[in-house]
């Protein structure tokens, strides 16, 4: 490619060079690191890929090339061609010795130094940020999430199909929804979740599922909350509750066994504790409301039956198991109005939480929904709720209605959690929270 | 499962039915067509998966079972039992000889029945209207559509990577923004183009890509415009124009292969000529803005130097070709203020559309991005944008700057043209537009 200078070879990416030793190769990437020694440089060079270490030894190269080596700042952009030799020392295995090195850029110095820095100037240069080595890594893991999500649905046969992000009205009331002038329309709504038109969705095409940006109008300023967060969220039609809890427990295990395949080199980078991933192995178990009420005031944690399960909860029931935990059947009113109750014991609605190990709280929310049209009618007025905006949802219920379900699972949540990070911040490229919007 | 009565034997979905030839199966689904014939009732059932035709015969059920049959409208819900045998003549070449059936829910008629309906009616009713075989089978072209784009990202080691909806300014100007209050921060914008953003994740992750809704406020009606919809931008360090375009021209035909390799029976449902689609394999014509000029001033178009391409223009290129056409190097002063110029030529951009054949319009824009600091500066005082909303872009030009570009690629106008269909409002779910924002 021209963007290489004449007489340099093909340029490769550094997670590929182990292929490439004992050949002549390019690399084209930015400085991380130097360090110097007499008559010899060691440039830690990174290219997105991974990070090399390239030597440049006084003897081998020019004098003004060795004294360009020596003269690198961190972030100065750079091309380079030498050859790729083992080494097991180096970093990746594959050390560069310089031939020849040139200088695309170099500016002042870079902010973000080996030093601490705190949250907000972090976030305030997150696409500065963005570079450093932790910061790439979660990057990679929230790739591999992705990918091992959409691997998992689409082998199972679901099509993805993609909810509208503006709605004309809510699920779950107005207080938390972000709200825009559309046209000549009125109000509308930015999504909360996708899931009543994936229900729409199911009834056509079987199994679906849609993987998007979702959005809640929170004044909260927890590590858990984001203004703007991604989920995914399948739904099943000719499902139950049974049904729904194996399929999350098999999604859930896809994902930490392909992350723990493919992202060895990211979780090193992390330190995190992989054998704690590798004990997520499904049957998880499950455990009623009221089992886990049982944990709770056995544990001696604050507590009224008929509540939902707050942080502190969800840390101690999950202090129990070493995997995932499902919790079910919740008491109805606490849920949206949308649940279908248990035939069993109809204070309590067909649902399931799924509360991830190690504090990092629910990662899935769902159930099986409603599919009595005079129940779903006599929960829209019961919730106050605009008959008229759920016209369309009742439709379901009036043309072909059937047992199904599905749930929401947390994209940022589930990758901190993978990648043992306290904070969802990290977890997503340009965070979105109550007092920051730039950059 | 329990959503089986007893006594059925495991459901099977409709496309995996060939497989189970022999066997005694269930269906779950939904009565799609029913006809009868003396002691032959005939239904065409679909379950999301596919169409099957199910036969009741009066001497292999009990009399109620097959009266029953007989009294089913469209879109009743049902589960049967019944043997698969191959049948030539039958779609999908099984058939299921039917021995029990339920009715799981029948409710009024189905308001969309075999007469034509108008597309007012169709779009109020776009919830039911998915359940057509025309409106699946587009469905899952789109899946398959993203599906292939990811394929192609991620075998080449790209990283996926998630741009803000949220954004605090505006690309190209707030006219065709959709705006809304944030909390405190003051006016929020929904993101055009995540362009700005990948590519301070390209200095960082080298190739990177988004793919998600964008916005656009625009009063306009056309076949071509959607308030919202979904974009795929890949970013590449490194990469200068003639590398953005061969990427292009490989990426367009891996997604036209794949779908082609993966949609036989939808684009059949679709009544596709899919040799036009056969044809469409690399390398494509490159053709720059001054040719394709000549080519209209040839064709006898109204057109003037200077201006950019509308629709009538980009058809009349695209029918010189039988693939798409990548326009490159268009006038710097009708592209956006981050364009790189052409050295060769500064009235230029090193920019590229890719126009797609049969009518259909650009599917992708792309070029490579200014990477000098004073260059931008200028730019953004020219255009008259805030700098300090653009800092944090500069900044990619103070610390390490190298070429780069990229491109994006339009979600849905790419599968209407897969699809051969006229109107991009049926490629997705939802279709938001200027006076429709319901269901």
């Amino acid at each position: 490619m021209s963007v290489l200078p004449e007489g340099f070879p093909p340029a490769a990416r550094i997670k590929d060079l182990k292929a490439r030793v004992g050949q002549e190769v390019s690399l084209q990437g930015w400085l991380y690191n130097m360090r110097s020694k007499g008559k010899l440089a060691f440039l830690l060079v990174r290219d997105g890929s991974g990070i090399c270490q390239c030597v440049a030894f006084s003897g081998d190269v020019p004098p003004e090339v060795f004294e360009r080596a020596k003269s690198l700042t961190q972030e100065t952009a750079l091309v380079l061609r030498g050859a790729a030799r083992a080494d097991e020392r180096a970093p990746g295995g594959v050390e560069i010795g310089i031939k020849d090195l040139r200088v695309v850029q170099q500016g002042p110095e870079f902010p973000i130094g080996p030093k601490e820095h705190g949250p907000d100037f972090l976030l305030g240069n997150r696409h500065l940020w963005l570079r450093s080595r932790k910061q790439a890594a979660i990057a990679r893991v929230r790739h591999q999430v992705k990918r091992a999500i959409q691997d998992f649905f689409d082998e199972d046969g679901f099509v993805q199909v993609d909810a509208p992000i503006f709605t004309p009205s809510a699920c779950e009331g107005t207080t938390n929804l972000f709200e825009l002038d559309y046209f000549d329309e009125g109000k509308a709504y930015l999504t909360q979740s996708g899931q009543l038109y994936m229900e729409a969705a199911a009834m056509a095409l079987g199994r679906v599922y849609c993987f998007g940006p979702t959005f809640r109008a929170e004044r909260s300023k927890t590590r858990r909350h984001l203004t703007e967060f991604w989920m995914v969220e399948p739904e099943v039609a000719y499902l139950d509750l049974d049904g729904i809890m194996a399929l999350a427990e098999r999604f859930v295990g896809r994902i930490v066994a392909q992350c723990l395949d493919r992202c060895r080199e990211d979780f090193k980078e992390l330190e995190r504790d992989t054998s704690k991933l590798e004990k997520v192995v499904p049957p998880f178990p499950r455990v009623s409301y009221d089992d886990a009420a049982a944990i709770l005031k056995r544990k001696g944690v604050e507590f009224t039956w008929g509540d939902d399960f707050g942080a502190p909860q969800e840390t101690a029931i999950s202090e129990e198991f070493d995997r995932p935990v499902m919790v079910h059947r919740y008491p109805a009113d606490v849920k949206a109005f949308y649940m279908k109750r248990d035939p069993a014991d109809p204070r309590l609605a067909l649902c399931v939480d799924v509360i991830a190990p190690e504090g990092c709280g629910e990662i899935i929310g769902g159930g099986q929904r409603a599919d009595d049209l005079a129940y779903l009618e006599g929960q829209i007025a019961k919730h106050n709720l605009p008959k008229a905006a759920f016209e369309w949802y009742l439709d379901l219920r009036r043309y072909g209605s059937v047992p199904h379900g599905g749930f929401g699972l947390g994209l940022e949540r589930t990758t901190a959690w993978l990648c043992g990070i306290e904070h969802i911040r990290e977890t997503i490229a340009f965070p979105r929270m109550l007092y920051r919007i730039y950059p």
